[in-house]
């Protein structure tokens, strides 16, 4: 009996860290806890049979299509006046693996993950968490309290978009600057130019010492270029797969 | 006057019959028409200066974005017992652009398109107002009312889920056989393994008559091949971009 109260104790008592932990991260009292412990399980720490369901890999997917449409939404109400592909462009800056990790980062879900898996916390589990909390909190609470918690307690505070505006990812100068250090040559070559929607697209590689080492399709020749260059460099190992 | 007044029913009887259209469509009838007409507006139908927001691309962007979340919820509540990578699967058959075509074209949206463009109706044209015409339904009425719209009236009308489950876009052996036919050799290459997250990664090549056409990475070797045989087909114009 004594041993079932202690045990229940300290059941509890995990419980109770994580919602206190969670509170001022998501602005409320999580009143299905385990929800979102699942969110800080990482596959890793759940056995394998149970593989599919019972690690936070669905919430990730969840939260994942959560995110992009909030983030999406908030894009399309701040800037009333410009384009589809300015929206996407500051979308994916904002969603991306690198920029994910670090918000995971700033909320200090790593101190939670600890609590909860015996590995090592990678860069890419923060980025995963952050996914997965924001699925948790949809399934308890839905579209509308989601969106407040992205929007003030995540896109408010740990993202500056005034900066991202005008921040541009140049992976081609900075492929162009690694070769010359290293002594490779670089080159870029138009595969193809063709129609789409009426639009030109054009499809272009990056070669390395002659060697294709990637490709990348845009609307513009310099975007698709770009694009290529950030794949050659995760190819070369320059960029980190966790990040891209 | 009397012109202003022909000028005026007109003008009305335009939004009438569009609101007319929609409602059997989306299941209540629009107040603010304007958004709705928007959303059938094709930039080639736009003057070039106000190119940016007064054609639908905006209204696109929102709703993928949204139509995406409410197919990704659908899924994960329908298939309680399955993994990440299957709902991933299940849900680009649905929003993939080839299947947005068909339920455009089986939705009849064809005909308001055409009463709003004067150019040839394209494919895609279909697949992005059907985009458009759900993050209209977003702004005017929100997350749950356009979540029911896309599961009662999209989803369960004109997509046949149990069907997609067992079905498997089989590029891998489409390319071959077209190969066959038009006397190409085709192989593919193992570019690279490597690890992701502790778990393999695999990057190949599909080459036709020796000149590689395109690459992909997967999880597993399969799938790689599958996707990278897709593009291939694209590059060789047996599957449409449109299509893509």
């Amino acid at each position: 009996m004594r041993f079932a109260f202690r045990l229940y104790n300290y059941y509890f008592s995990k419980d109770r860290s994580l919602a206190r932990r969670l509170r001022p991260l998501i602005g409320f009292t999580p009143s299905n806890i385990s929800i979102f412990k699942l969110a800080f399980s990482h596959k890793s720490a759940s056995s394998e049979k149970a593989y599919a369901i019972q690690n936070n890999e669905r919430l990730e997917y969840l939260g994942d299509a959560v995110l992009g449409t909030i983030v999406a939404e908030y894009l399309f109400q701040k800037y009333p006046n410009s384009n589809e592909g300015f929206l996407t462009k500051m979308r994916s800056k904002i969603v991306k693996r690198k920029s994910l990790n670090m918000i995971g980062d700033k909320m200090g879900l790593d101190v939670i993950l600890s609590e909860f898996n015996h590995t090592r916390i990678s860069r890419s589990m923060l980025g995963n968490a952050v996914e997965a909390l924001v699925g948790a909190v949809y399934l308890e609470k839905g579209y509308s309290v989601t969106s407040r918690f992205v929007v003030n307690k995540v896109l408010r505070s740990y993202v500056n978009i005034h900066e991202l505006e005008h921040f541009d990812d140049n992976y081609k100068s900075q492929l162009l600057e690694w070769c010359q250090k290293n002594g490779q040559a670089v080159s870029y070559k138009l595969l193809a130019r063709y129609k789409y929607e009426k639009r030109d697209r054009f499809k272009v590689a990056v070669m390395v010492n002659g060697k294709r080492l990637a490709t990348a399709d845009d609307f513009n020749k310099k975007s698709a270029e770009q694009t290529a260059s950030e794949k050659a460099m995760v190819a070369l190992g320059i960029l980190s797969e966790e990040d891209y």
